[in-house]
């Protein structure tokens, strides 16, 4: 419960800073004998690094991570398991414009309250986005382990902005195709448009936000635990705890607040001796529990915070001033965003899978 | 992590089913010296009883409250204090018609193939929000506790179905009031059309969803575990783990989505000495914890499962039938789901409070 | 972690005074399907009554157990277990002389001080051994678990005072038979040797201490979670949570610092294809993994704090006075702690065999 | 939950194999402000090297320690701290005779069994008291916490073989000097007797045990949360969770269930206004709170397994052989495991401290 981790039977504990000396986290609780290499995690890790594209920045991070431990002759031996990836030239830059002053939307005036003046100012520090690194090198462990069961997990950016895709030009193949195109969208005519409103964001200095959506298929019926631990409150924590995020649905969500119950209820029947929902508005959770179908899950993410555009704020020592955040940032989250939001659903997954497991005598 | 407890300084760990003997919680951790009689909890209870407005039943439930432990000469002893009411003539139903039947929306499906089976159908069993009863018990003692530090917190019918509050019509005072009238709503103009959709609903025999809000006023700075136990983290979850629920956002949430950064960044600036900020889109969170200014959160709550119109689904052993779910059902959940709402609020504020107290060297 | 809470996957939360309305436990976790009735808690809550026999006292407890959620139809429904007794006329008696007064060797004093002076007085309140009552009734259904695999846990008295059993006077047949004999004990000599020890303990209004030993036999292997939740290091948590303990040991336990490796290792021989340990010195655990052989775990009870011999203290008011503690008092704890202690360890094996099971994919 | 971790609070979890790339933990939930640099912990580090002295190898482990995270211009930030040390040459060794053989006392078999045959072998893996090196870092940091409310541990050997020391040779200087000689024992004349017993052991190619005492002085009353999580169980949980550890008690623990209660109570005086304790039998904790007393804690350490002499044992294919288990091992593990059981007693009493914090309104 300190803070830094999540999970108790898939357990994943992290650490590092923005520019420090190294990101990593320990992976705990993992079956043994899963078959797990550098490559593995690497090939996630490279989904979520800077991109080229509109949304993303130029920087150029090589993010290699290196197993420590609990991995012996290509196999897990259910022992943690430590990732690490060591930050380079970190310590090149100047910091002087943001050591004193708190840039607005940023975690610098909480973290600085929170621990009495005590915060690591370069690049964020511990509030960096890059801390997701590590998620996703968890959920690669996690991810892994779901597919032995036929679990696949598929995210993509629901939209950016004003603009979101249209379902009906689509499909699962295209969801599953996201990783080739920059802005991780299945929808061709939505990628324009979101080209535009990336444009028109970054002549205006400003930042966009938007909505990732993540699908979990072929799901087991029976996990998560009522009550506190619904499947959906376990979704709902580790997705609110991603950066920036500011909201979580699950199936028809808010929009299924001005819904009947005659059409939000999925009604089942029967066909050829097997059970079949005829809709999906719960969006696979009932009572806090799978019913099989694809879960769904959508994420809000706000406009990111780093904007060159002039903002007021304060200093550390209470004067007002102005800031415009200068620097290599991403303009909208949402595309690497994708992978953070798809390994936090496969570590809910593994945990809620386990416990499952634990009470089947 | 059994999946009936929340919290780790301050816990609740429920227990009973809807139909059964008793509901009860222990509430672990509470801090001595609080002073606590039945009638501090059995005040919050009422707000959440089964009301006579259009969007509860006709039901009466008398929830009486009995403290077991945990209090003695009318303050808490530190130790657990257990609070269990009795469910009064449970045994007189007749539940042939849900026995053997899964009731579409509802965890009857879910919970028979978890439990192998083993399942107490009557009334939805521990599925019931009857559950919630427990939680506002609970509540009602981390009000107390937060209401030392001057942290004050209310919440309210924000939508019904399609009719949703217009924020010029109502004011703080008005939300303090929602318990004067049977919504739950501070918009008196509101008030009407949303009992119009309610009875609309009744008339179709059907039933509608809607949004909660709720506001927690006079915050300490500094509250939340940054990464993976943010504030927000935690209320997504809490909020997550109540019957009903399919999302969760804070501050400007889904919205916000589509919101400039240059907007969405809350700019600060020091007046008198005082530090202010000059908008709250991020619901009193950044980065996880606490601004200071007040918490906002939303959280969507699907239409009810129980309708009177008839669905199709299955039984038990696989037959497809059609099922009138009949009975005293509410029509809309929210309001009597703000009591809920706001207890689960006090119990996460309540445990981040004592966590930033323990690390007060 | 709020302190009245042991075990994860299967986990008990107590709650009661010793001469509050009430005292029970909430078992979370439980697996569905498991046949439970008030009588199986009952049976084992029986074998803590206070006795009859010397080391016990006069008092007349009932104990009735009552199960009030959790199980349906005779079988459990893998929701939460509460079970609660009711204390009788819990408020006749006079409490003047310990109201103010901080009897020695009890946890008056250390109560006093870390709940600020809020403390039920009232026979030791939450700090009574009366609370071991819950985890009698919680280890009854842990104990059906682990039931189901086989495996049996037995415990007796082995020493009272300076009087041990002698292993040569007694099999494991008397072990199963201990709750026949009002001391537990398995060997007739030492019965005879102990009474003596608690007739002249009683003489001289003084009480003695002892020791308890529980076996785990049919044991699984591969039982324990390596480095901090090592099996042996759950048994020490578990057992010395028990009231009045002050040390645990596994297998030769101290004894074994005195023997050499070559005689402490417990060499390995297969035979007929079956693995055999030519002895069990670790008491079946290895690197905090189950061996498969027998768990031994033996339990130092000090002398009970309550003696009628007038003692030295002060006033919460910090005067110096004399104390007699007067009442029913046991003269040693230990054979009313055998069903404890082998409550416990019932626990903490369910709790590693599903956690085992948790893993296996 | 998942096995690698201790703490709630203050929390370390640990990883790494003996042989393997790196040994390391994370330190998460440590207040901010706190001075920290490499040498700090070094220092402790240091004292559990392997030593020169006839218990100890004639290994060179230059364990040299690396802050990855979590402190910042030279101060702790409240963002978990990562500590690594890379091992060196870790793969030059041969382990061809420990591959497929089971040693006897070792954790081979029970891994072996645990983890589905999944095990790295090489020096133990996970199973090795080399994962102590990262206990006693995050015990460091514990220990600087302590020191700012006064609170100081000190270790010591208390006996090796069947030499114990004797209490009227040395004091509470001497124990704090204890590093000053390769024995970790503070009476010159059991250090004689001590060699004896060690240098017997080597000529027989054998292994001796030991009991190691452990003080905590300056105590704060009231830290320990009754009931499961009592001070002692937490000791209890910690002590047995250091390898080769077979039974822990405190103040008299054994001893003391051959005493009278009349002798065993700790009376209590006020002398000038404060209260004292004319003795510590209790050895500082009184119903798993506390008293202000010192904390008095024994930990008994079998013989270590690894011993010269040729013992029976199996292979992984279920064959009879025999081993010798040669290299450079410790004769008793007592001297070093000094600054492990330290700092495992510093880490829980942080954790209570600061939980007794939380509860401070």
């Amino acid at each position: 419960m300190s803070g830094n981790s999540y999970g108790e039977l898939f357990n994943i504990t992290t650490f590092g800073e923005s520019h420090g000396e190294a990101l990593g986290v320990i992976v705990d609780g993992c079956p043994a004998g899963i078959p797990l290499c550098e490559a593995d995690i690497q090939k996630d890790l490279d989904k979520r690094k800077p991109g080229q594209g509109l949304a993303g920045t130029k920087r150029s991070e090589s993010d290699t991570i290196k197993i420590l431990s609990g991995v012996f002759e290509g196999k897990t031996t259910g022992t943690p398991i430590a990732l690490v990836t060591f930050n380079e030239n970190q310590k090149s830059q100047d910091y002087n414009d943001i050591k004193n002053v708190f840039r607005p939307g940023h975690a610098d005036f909480t973290y600085h309250m929170k621990y009495d003046g005590n915060r690591d100012y370069r690049g964020g520090g511990r509030s960096s986005a890059r801390e997701t690194l590590a998620r996703v090198a968890g959920g690669a462990i996690a991810k892994k382990i779901l597919a032995k069961e036929g679990i696949k997990i598929n995210g993509y950016v629901k939209s950016i902005g004003n603009v979101a895709v249209n379902e009906d030009n689509f499909n699962q193949k295209d969801i599953e195709k996201v990783y080739e195109n920059e802005l991780r969208c299945p929808d061709k005519n939505a990628i324009i448009k979101m080209e535009k409103e990336l444009k028109n964001a970054i002549i205006n200095q400003d930042s966009v936000g938007g909505v990732v959506e993540v699908i979990a298929k072929n799901m087991l019926v029976g996990l998560g635990e009522p009550v506190y631990d619904k499947l959906s409150a376990e979704i709902g924590k580790a997705m609110l705890s991603i950066n920036a995020t500011k909201g979580v649905e699950i199936g028809e969500g808010f929009a299924g607040t001005k819904m009947r119950g005659s059409i939000h209820n999925d009604a089942m029947q029967v066909k050829n001796g097997k059970i079949k929902f005829l809709s999906n508005h719960a969006g696979g959770i009932v009572g806090g529990i799978s019913t099989g179908e694809d879960v769904v899950v959508r994420v809000a993410f706000k406009p990111l915070s780093s904007i060159a555009k002039e903002q007021n704020t304060i200093t550390k020592d209470l004067k007002n001033t102005k800031i415009k955040v200068v620097g290599r940032h991403d303009v909208c989250v949402c595309p690497r965003a994708v992978p953070v939001v798809e390994a936090m659903l496969a570590i809910v997954l593994v945990n809620a899978l386990m416990q499952q497991k634990a009470r089947q005598f």
